[in-house]
């Protein structure tokens, strides 16, 4: 299969993040097949690390089980391990590149008509979940690269990632471990679209926001509203507060900051002290520095919203990342390998991003570890908007994505810090 | 059938306010089977006097005529019109008196165990709605009485109101209307349990709390949190801050108050400004002006949330009444009446009662129209209390209640206010 | 000086709580001459038991010396220690009987016209300060029992207790000490006015509110609200809260309670973050329990508040005092009593009344030694309500005052709990 | 008197905005006496267009009389109207080139000790008015270029500005009228200090914050906390709600936004309802579009937290700057001619300041009638910062500043837009 019939058979199987059973076996099973030393799963994920893990990951495995797919695969991968790392030697010494795609799909219905996957006939067929950001693409991409380098005729060593959960900022954080990362010289992390037209390719992006998601669930006291109110320590009056006090709490000197409730949600009836409420909220700041104070100074505030009330409060960090910060020779060295690409008719260094990628999990773990990466973007015309549901790529940006990234492998930035390379 | 095994009958087939449809079928029919006068529906419910209507009046509708419930009154009940009145002349002159029963269930899920109707093998079909404040031995009552009543060995006349959706003070106003309580000189309404134990009888109640309960609707226009927040309009905010309002406009010199936001409801997405928040609340007071003022102020607060974000507030009426004020004369004569009735060993004045029952509706229209009302207390040993799964009644308070009823038609307070009689 | 003389010449003099030196001083020398034991200041109050004690204490004391006034009494008083006990026997056995006066003026600036204060050429001395609650009236009364009572004619012992600071609930809890009150039998408060007319005497009170008056002062760091408004922690925002959070937590089912944040001072710039906040409030209920379980709630979310945004919280009480619980006894005995003065035309049990006052403290401690105390009300047309810049007695009253406590004591409810007396 | 005499002179003499009588008549006597057509008060204000405008206006005007200052000026500044505009022409044709300094002080107490003016003996003599911003040196630099250029030995013709209040932002729009404004060319306006060292001169400044300042007042109604809660209109929880409320809005997506409330003021007492409550506050943004929307939301929720509580709110604007744009082409010029200066060892382009001034609204107009503005800075070593009661100037920097206006003044950056010239 070529990238396009790839990208189109994942498109009609998305998988939220953290249940990717089926596309990371498929996954693994054609790169053990092309040669590759292939891991999932338990040992390539650090299950604590994980962020905003769903409950439904039981049952979604034991489908996939039903389903047929390679069992052998998704014995590492129950309990929501949704990870791949596929690794490959060169034919010559040279550096150790590695790339990274996503594997998750989003929660969203996909429109009946009026897209190229309806036209074509290959729409999702989940109800409810869909490839809106993309990530089809990428991991198709990731697969036709791996058939191209199958031959080994490339310098040093190539490591594929298939990270799950990106959307929420949940699985990178997971993947950035020492197995995973060693030795890596250069990091690429790439995304389509981001707003670039077809043909453009930035070697990275600046802008940014590191970002934190929080769930906070204030338990109090039910008690009948009208008969012995002072009973009740009511939960739904410590969120209103803490909602209150952190929309307070953002403004910011040296960073551009945002906080932002964006659920309330206690469901009661009117005649007793509500016991439950909870928030689902986030911080954001183009500084990674000024996004952790951010995030402290909301933690005490819900903290001591519950206190207010006499209610208890737990907060779940579920999704997490720091800002995105790309390796300017890196950068530089993407753009000058672009300019050679068929179809790419723009390379640039930068391109603003005012959103947020958990891939800064890996490129901070690869740079601390005396390597560089960048998050890379190829243009793509998009008829709809990210996370839209009538969401499609220029399917042409697929092969454009691919022939940029194998020649970053052939043609490396890096010498290689190995001497025995 | 007896008053008990109607009751039971009942407890199997519980239906929620508005929805009625078998309930109302069954009295209906039955009554007119003992040679009353019946009017259903549309002839005994003021259409848009009613408040809190749900959305499936019609599928519950259609699915009560599959069922093969009376067409005939079916026919008068769609669109959640589910009253019933139904009218016979006693064999001499003498007053007119009106007695009131309610006809509604609960969103309760009833227990499977460790109660009577689990034990006895008569708990609720219906998964999810339950008679669990007893209102099935209301409507059992009510049959019960027109039986021993069919022989028209009474004076004057006698009017049973069978009302919908007392839950939520949402179906009396509708009933309180001339067509149903023109000439009533004595109306009864009561209610078993209430905390009395069996045995005990109350002429009547005071303390009863007047009572609005409104849920408002924030409308204002999502935008990305982190890219444009500006572009936003919070709905959840507006709510927050009228959560808070509203709260602090309770405190009152002359009345007892009580103000509850209960639910407050705005689901959404971390990164979202939230579109759309709603709230559900009740005012109370122990003097119906004071709830009047409170309610008005409320609202007010409301409409002020709103406008402090730039969003829409609509804000419906979903129940309402004023406070239960009993004549002291017809307390007087419940207490005497009871006296004389097997298996009563205390007939009192007035039972304290700090909650509320639209019954004062149809009380405050006979008053207006120069009759009298009470609503009277039937105490009933109550293993598990109202509102509760394990709801029960002691099942003997039934038969208390039918002979006192009787004997307060067959020997009335009044001597009926019209020289023909 | 007979009773009105005396109080017209309080009435110029008037004195804020805790700085009463001149009238303590002409009070104490006053009675000494009447032959009665006299102890002042430190011997008669509970320094650290004062509440809200000003800071002008050194300074008006120097003043009170430099004018001349007992120095003798002051040197007992210095540092706003301003009570004062008298103490004489009777020449029989008989009860304990104790009468309590309170001294203070309040912070008003008394009108010049339209009062007989004004006509009569005895309005306040001192600009800003004035007797607006009749407390002139209390101590004159005191002053001219005293002279009836010099002659020892009564039975078993008087105490008369001149208590400061009653104004804000601050100065009886200094003076309820088994000093003050050991071995009394019958404790008479009482009040002038409380909307009762001249002529009616009440025994006691009831519906009287307990109550806590508290001053929170929010410290935390000021910082440029446009270059670094993070570094700052913002007492005013803490304050904001805190205002709302108290007044969400008033309803009570069992009591009536109220709060108020009455004062919000957080004067600033605008382009500072606000270092400091004070609010001063109150909590009040009709049960004590209920007021302490009300303070106990509101003093959390004032903390809670302060942690919300990084500041720290100092709440002082400035004034307290439990519900007035009046013995139904010597309620009974004061309108028996009161039935036979001159000039009495209503004798009655208990007067409703909804304000607070410290009495409270010595009633309690003399009922928890064993004996018994109320709070009487001797009724006087006002021509103009307490606390107005017009405020006036009617002196009628104040005779009417005396010869009901003079009879009381020559007259008492009580045989005396010691046999030897 | 040298440029440094002036200053001390002028440091002695501080006066506040709107009440700067004594130095604008100095400023005026003396650049008449040089032979400037001068105009002051009414003739260069408009009055309507002032904000902020303090209330002792008419005291500190017969002050200034009474102390013999030049009746003729203070004839025409009578009501706070204390701007000055002096022209004169050179002696050959060029352009128009006009030159603003600020001549208010501040309401601070200066040190006693430990800095110049203490120690040289030119200290405050006016308590709690302080020159503190050294708008001093910048009086001094427009007294001691005047004497320059009293030969007329220049091209074109020149126009001093002396300003008053820019301190709060609340002079300069009333004088950015044509009558003032009109044919200019060149607008330079300036600061010392700014954080730059002495030696230094930047030709403008970018990061300036458009700034708006308000006071709102909310008025509602007494009433006593305790008997009659409902009966009051608390203004004390509309201002906590609007508090709120305005800190919610600040978050904005193309621009760097400011709120802060800075001042909140409602004092009572603990037994009443805050009848009154005054919030002093103010929105800034990095955009001049940006802040007039934050306005207008800031201004809405204020009025909705009004009608939350049925309490008015008056709103007054008390101070406005658009953010200061400077005309590149000028900018370069101030910073080649800079480098000429004897003293300057850096000339620079652009200062960040994240400031505010409303030198803005001159430049804006002058550009709009299609002339160019900078806001150039002159550093000067400060021993203690802007604003701070030790505040002082490096004397030097002010002869720099002459110096460098000078040459501006004679060798212009415009060849004029008049062709006559």
């Amino acid at each position: 299969m070529d990238v396009i019939a790839w990208r189109r058979q994942l498109h009609q199987r998305p998988e939220l993040g953290f249940l990717e059973y089926r596309t990371a076996s498929v996954v693994a099973e054609h790169l053990e097949g092309l040669g590759f030393d292939v891991r999932v799963g338990e040992r390539v994920l650090d299950r604590e690390a994980r962020l905003g893990v769903p409950e439904d990951t039981e049952s979604e495995w034991r489908a996939a089980v039903e389903e047929g797919y390679s069992r052998a695969a998704l014995d590492h991968m129950r309990g929501g391990m949704t990870g791949v790392v596929a690794r490959l030697d060169g034919n010559r010494p040279g550096p150790t590149t590695a790339i990274r795609a996503d594997l998750d799909a989003l929660p969203i219905r996909e429109a009946a008509t009026d897209h190229l996957p309806s036209a074509a006939g290959f729409v999702s067929e989940r109800p409810g979940v869909m490839h809106a950001c993309g990530h089809d693409g990428h991991v198709a991409i990731g697969l036709e690269l791996a058939h191209r380098l199958a031959s080994r005729d490339f310098p040093g060593s190539v490591r594929l990632i298939f990270q799950p959960a990106e959307e929420g900022l949940r699985g990178a954080r997971a993947m950035a471990i020492p197995e995973n990362l060693d030795g890596v010289d250069d990091l690429y992390t790439f995304h389509l679209g981001m707003g670039a037209p077809s043909g453009a390719v930035f070697g990275g992006v600046h802008g940014s926001l590191a970002s934190t998601k929080l769930r906070a669930t204030f338990r109090g006291r039910a008690a009948h509203a009208g008969l012995a109110p002072e009973t009740g320590r009511n939960a739904l009056l410590a969120a209103a507060h803490a909602t209150l006090a952190v929309h307070a709490l953002v403004q910011h000197g040296t960073a551009d900051t945002r906080v932002n409730v964006g659920s309330f949600v206690a469901p009661g009836t009117t005649n007793v002290i509500a016991p439950l409420a909870e928030l689902r909220l986030e911080v954001r700041a183009s500084e990674t520095a000024a996004c952790e104070d951010l995030e402290a100074r909301t933690r005490a505030a819900l903290d001591a919203a519950a206190a207010m009330f006499g209610v208890s409060c737990e907060v779940e960090t579920t999704g997490k990342a720091p800002s995105v910060v790309c390796d300017p020779e890196l950068v530089r060295h993407v753009a000058e390998v672009a300019t050679g690409v068929p179809g790419v008719d723009r390379a640039d260094a930068l391109l603003h991003d005012g959103g947020s990628d958990d891939a800064s999990w890996l490129i901070d773990a690869v740079r601390d570890a005396g390597g560089r990466g960048t998050y890379l973007v190829v243009g793509s015309d998009l008829p709809s908007g990210h996370h839209s549901d009538r969401f499609d790529l220029d399917e042409r940006s697929l092969t454009i994505a691919v022939d940029l990234l194998e020649r970053l492998v052939r043609d490396p930035a890096s010498r290689g810090r190995s001497p025995l390379r």
